[in-house]
C-alpha cells in the first residue's frame, strides 16, 4: 500500500486480498491513537459484503495480538504494526507516517563519523531510502540493515529487538524517529554512540544511556531487601515468555510467577509484593518504572540480585 | 470451611481436597482486595508440594476466571466468590465476611410488613439464619429462597441476578449487604419494597430505584443520536454472551460488535463511538457511566433506542 492513501483506509488490492483469503468475517485491531479509525473501516468492509468485528482492549504491538477476537474471525486485520512473528491468519496494514526526510540534516552537526548506521520504527521504514540519500548528499555513508526475525523490515527496530542497528557493526547510529527509548536501547545494546534525530521536531541530541543505567542500579539495589517477587508473565501473544518466567522464579524462594493480560501499576499495588521481574514488553521496566509502585526490573537485573549476573555482565532485556 | 479460620489461609480440608485431585500445579486468583494475601497462600501451597502461579489481573467474580492462566496449572483455586457455572478444574474457597447478623436490627423500623424477604451477597451468605432468627425474635418472619444456577447459595443474590430475591414473592424484601447496586437491583426486578441493611455501619435506608432509572433515561435519550454504536462484548468466561451481542448489532447499521477483556474509560475514549451497548456485567453500565465519556446502554435500553422494546417495558439486564 502506498503512504499517500488517506490514513487507515483500506486499498483496493488491500480488499482484494481479503477476498482472496475466502474471509467473510473479518476482526479489525488497532492501537489506541489508531482505533477511531476502525468504525470508518468497518462501514468499508461492510459495503464490500464482510462481516465485521473489532477487538477494543489495548493493543501496543504485533506482539500483542488479539487471539480470542480473531478465533471469532476467519481473519485478523492488525493496523499499524509490522509482524513480530508467523501467527497464521493475519493481515498486516502498517499506517506509514510521513514526516520529511530532509529533516535528517538536522543531525549532521552532531554527526561525527562519515560511516553511520542508520534505523528507525515501523512507522517510518519507507522513508529510509529517501533519508540515507539526504545524508549521502552531505557526505554521510549511512548503512541499514535487516534486523531479526521479530524486525522484518529493512533498517527497523522495536523497543525489544535492536538487531537492525548491532548489525550495521557502526561505532556511530543514527536514529530516525520518536522518543528517547529506542536510541538508548540502540546505545545500550550496541555500545555505539547514538544520534536520535526526531523528525516533527527536529530535535537532535546524543542519547544518554548512562541516566538509565544510573536509575536503573536504584532499582535493583531496592530489590535486594524484597521477601516477595513476582515474576510477571504476559499472557500477550508476543510477549509470553513462560519459560524464562520459570527460569527466574527458580532462582529465589520468594519468587513465584504470575500472569498478567495488561502490566498496570493498580495491579501491581494490589498485588503487593516488594518487587516484581518483568517478562513482558522490556520497555515496561525501563519506560514505566516511575509510575510503578516498587522495583521492576529487567529478567538481567534480577539475575544480578540473585548473584546470576554480574553488574559488569548488565545488558538490556530483548526479546529476539 | 469455617469463617473463624484466618482470613485467606487454607485449611487442612482444602489442603487435602487439593491433593485429592491429584494436582501437582495450582493456580491462585482472587478479587483485587483479597489479591495481597496470595504469597502467603503459596507459600502454604509449596510446604505441601505443590507448584504455584497467580493470576495477576483484576478479577471482579466468578464470571471472570483466568481461562489461560487456568490452562497451565492442574487445577484453579479461585478466592471470594461462590461459581456462577460449572466450569470443570476449578476449586472455589468463600472468604466470608462476618459482620454482626443482630445488626439487622437496624433495620426493624423501616419495615412495614410482618414477612419479608431476605437476600444478601456471597460473602454474607452464611449469617442469612441467624439473620432470621434475630428477625424472627422481633416478629419478623424472613423468607430465604433459593436463586438460579448462577448463584447457588441459599439467599444469594448477584449484580446479575436477582432470582433468589424475585422467588421469595414477598412485597418487602430485606437485603443485608452492602452498596447500593443489589438493593436497587432488587427493587427493580421483583418491584418488592426493598429496604438495605449494611451490616458493618448499620445504615438502613430504602432503595430507591426511580433515581437509577432518571438518570437511566437521559442516557437512552443521548444515545438516540449516536451515528456510532459499539456493541461490547466481554471475553471473560462467565460474561461473555456473544449471541446477544450479535442480536444487538443486527438492531442498527450503525452498530458493530466489539470484544474487551476490561472495558474501562480510557479504552472506550480511544475507540470514540458515540455511544455503547453493554452485554458484559449489567453493573457496568448502571453503576458507571459517570465515569464512561459517552452514554453506555444495557441491552434492554438499546433496543428502546431501536423501537424493539417500549419504555413500559424497561427491565434491568439479569444473567440468568
Amino acid at each position: 500500500m502506498s503512504p499517500a492513501l488517506p490514513y487507515l483506509t483500506l486499498s483496493s488490492e488491500e480488499i482484494c486480498a481479503l477476498h482472496e483469503t475466502g474471509a467473510q468475517t473479518v476482526a479489525l485491531q488497532a492501537p489506541e491513537g489508531l482505533k477511531r479509525h476502525l468504525f470508518r473501516v468497518t462501514k468499508q468492509l461492510r459495503a464490500e459484503g464482510f462481516s465485521v468485528c473489532i477487538s477494543g482492549d489495548p493493543c501496543y504491538g504485533a506482539c500483542d495480538l488479539c487471539m480470542e477476537t480473531k478465533a471469532m474471525a476467519d481473519v485478523l486485520l492488525h493496523f499499524g504494526h509490522a509482524p513480530v512473528d508467523d501467527t497464521p491468519g493475519v493481515i498486516y496494514h502498517f499506517a506509514p507516517a510521513s514526516p520529511d526526510p530532509a529533516g535528517v540534516k538536522n543531525a549532521l552537526p552532531l554527526l561525527e563519523d562519515t560511516t553511520v548506521g542508520l534505523v528507525t520504527t515501523v512507522q517510518h521504514v519507507h522513508l529510509l531510502e529517501e533519508v540515507k540519500g539526504v545524508l549521502a548528499e552531505n557526505g554521510i555513508n549511512a548503512v541499514v540493515c535487516d534486523g531479526s526475525e521479530r524486525t522484518p523490515l529493512h533498517g527497523q527496530v522495536l523497543g525489544c529487538s535492536f538487531e537492525a542497528a548491532r548489525k550495521t557493526g557502526a561505532r556511530e547510529i543514527l536514529f530516525f524517529g520518536t522518543g528517547v527509548f529506542h536510541p538508548i536501547g540502540v546505545a545500550l545494546t550496541t555500545g555505539a554512540r547514538v544520534i536520535a534525530c526526531d523528525p516533527y521536531t527536529g530535535r537532535c541530541e546524543v542519547a544518554d544511556g548512562d541516566a538509565l543505567l544510573r536509575r536503573r542500579f536504584v532499582q535493583i539495589e531496592k530489590a535486594r531487601a524484597a521477601e516477595s517477587v513476582g515474576i510477571l508473565l504476559s499472557l500477550k501473544s508476543g510477549q509470553k515468555r513462560e519459560e524464562l518466567a520459570y527460569e527466574l522464579a527458580a532462582l529465589s524462594e520468594n519468587a513465584v510467577v504470575i500472569t498478567m493480560q495488561e502490566i498496570t501499576p493498580d495491579a501491581l499495588l494490589n498485588l503487593g509484593f516488594d518487587a516484581y521481574v518483568n517478562t513482558a514488553c522490556p520497555r515496561l521496566a525501563y519506560d514505566d518504572q516511575v509510575r510503578f509502585p516498587v522495583p521492576v526490573l529487567s529478567p538481567q537485573e534480577f539475575e544480578i540480585v540473585c548473584g546470576k549476573r554480574t553488574w559488569d555482565d548488565y545488558a538490556i532485556d530483548e526479546i529476539l
